[in-house]
């Protein structure tokens, strides 16, 4: 599981800053995580192979984390896309990007399918082999969702000597991976964990922007192993942050301390601040294992 | 007059080309034709201060020459921005942002103007101190308008030698500088060149993305100092060009020519292009004073 951060940037392109996108690698799959103005730029740029998107979770429809979905949907047309594609959003998003086709006459070859999720409660609203996807409510001043995704526990993996010893057979490798024992011929049992050897801990990983500080997703996204929080301002514009519907580094680093997940990114950063350095001093006093999540950076999640 | 090239591709961001949008600088009027997504960036990047355009011109609704434009009409709003903004296109453009607004939460705190222009016909749309601003017909496969930028002729300007040698009243200046002979008490006549220097020749600047060669639109341009013309395709791909309205460099070369305007500026490449080395051969073959549109690059419009 990796996560690639294209932008870290709020309200406009500031100091060199890109739009809020970001993109989870969960095995072989890639899903996209808002899309801000410019994100395909950024996916050239990061050799991001886009065309493998299948979902787009976008967290609402405030401009700075969906302007660039239209470019992206009709660059699709362009590339004569034949693949469905899944928009996981608050509502309103089909009306947005069917109205912007009707009038600027796009056509997509592709099917495109919207789901219209309820960003005021947490549940389940994509799954594949590998992973699952739930919202995570947010605060924000508009509907807006966060996204988990919680790996699924693997089935363990079967060690290549016991199938010799054994010579076990075919049929039987399903059920041992899945944690049976093994009956022998002569009457023995020899129990599973001789066989197998266990998978890595599934991993997980959790999108908040954006939102002023809530215990609400500090239930939803307990124990992750990386949390991106937005932390658009520092403690010296805390009543911004209040007026707003944002958070300080502060709050995101408590929220994470809260949630004992084990590793904080944190972005989302206002134009008035030139860097985040004072954001990192002021997230590190309250969690230690906060970072500034680094444009054109790809993080390894749970290892 | 000049110019500056933010993008100069099409279709979408490939080989690190930007989409469609221009700044033409009139005297300390700057105007932007065409805004594709990341015009935003491309604005930083030049350093253009895009805080002082007052009016906005879109050549048509395709994704490659508007999409930015919603985020830079949210980023004014971020900015507090009370100027009003005149948006100038074939008709669509006002159902396109006021609809996009509603959706995505955007409250416009400046006035925002919309002029829907007939793109059949040339004819003049704006005119302040120093420019006029003209339709030209682009033949497209939606309603397309190019836009021919005029410099109004100024008036000559008044010797200061010749004020102090007859001591001219202040009260007369106006009138000799729009052409007048000065009268002395004595009875003699100062014939006008005598008092004054001519201006340079007013300067014009056309754009013409996105069409198909057209014979309407020479006539349009008829010997403008620069002209921008798309040329998407090389001669390799004529039969593209031809099924897409769109134009080789050959054709731009030959409307250029045929227009007998003193430079052209061509761009508009389609992805399939590493660089626009070919397009500049064929181009030259036709019309010696031929360019590439380079991006991020100003060139003098009439000097």
């Amino acid at each position: 599981m990796r996560l690639t951060i294209l932008g870290n940037g709020a309200g406009g392109p500031f100091h060199g800053r890109h739009y809020t996108a970001q993109v989870l690698q969960v095995e072989n799959h890639y899903f996209l995580i808002d899309c801000g103005e410019g994100t395909q730029q950024q996916l050239f740029r990061n050799k991001v192979p886009y065309d493998r998107f299948q979902q787009i979770f976008i967290s609402h429809l405030h401009g700075d984390h969906v302007f660039g979905l239209i470019g992206l949907l009709t660059s699709y047309c362009l590339k004569k896309r034949t693949k469905k594609l899944l928009l996981f959003s608050p509502p309103g998003l089909e009306e947005l990007v069917t109205h912007t086709a009707r009038l600027c006459g796009i056509v997509f070859p592709y099917p495109l399918e919207f789901v219209a999720v309820d960003s005021s409660i947490s549940q389940q609203v994509f799954e594949n082999k590998h992973v699952e996807v739930w919202t995570v409510p947010l605060n924000h001043r508009t509907p807006c969702s966060g996204w988990l995704f919680r790996e699924k526990t693997r089935p363990r993996n079967i060690r290549k000597d016991k199938i010799e010893e054994f010579d076990i057979p075919f049929t039987l490798i399903p059920g041992i991976k899945a944690g049976a024992d093994l009956s022998l011929p002569d009457g023995r049992i020899i129990p599973n964990n001789a066989l197998t050897i266990p998978q890595p801990l599934p991993r997980s990983f959790a999108f908040c922007s954006d939102t002023a500080p809530s215990d609400v997703v500090v239930e939803a996204i307990k124990g992750v192993d990386v949390l991106y929080h937005e932390a658009t301002f520092t403690e010296a514009h805390l009543a911004e942050a209040l007026l707003s519907g944002h958070s300080t580094a502060q709050q995101a680093a408590e929220i994470a301390r809260k949630a004992g997940v084990k590793k904080l990114l944190f972005g989302h950063f206002s134009g008035r601040y030139l860097d985040a350095e004072q954001h990192l001093v002021e997230a590190r006093g309250i969690f230690e294992e906060s970072c500034v999540a680094e444009e054109d950076t790809t993080y390894e999640v749970g290892v």
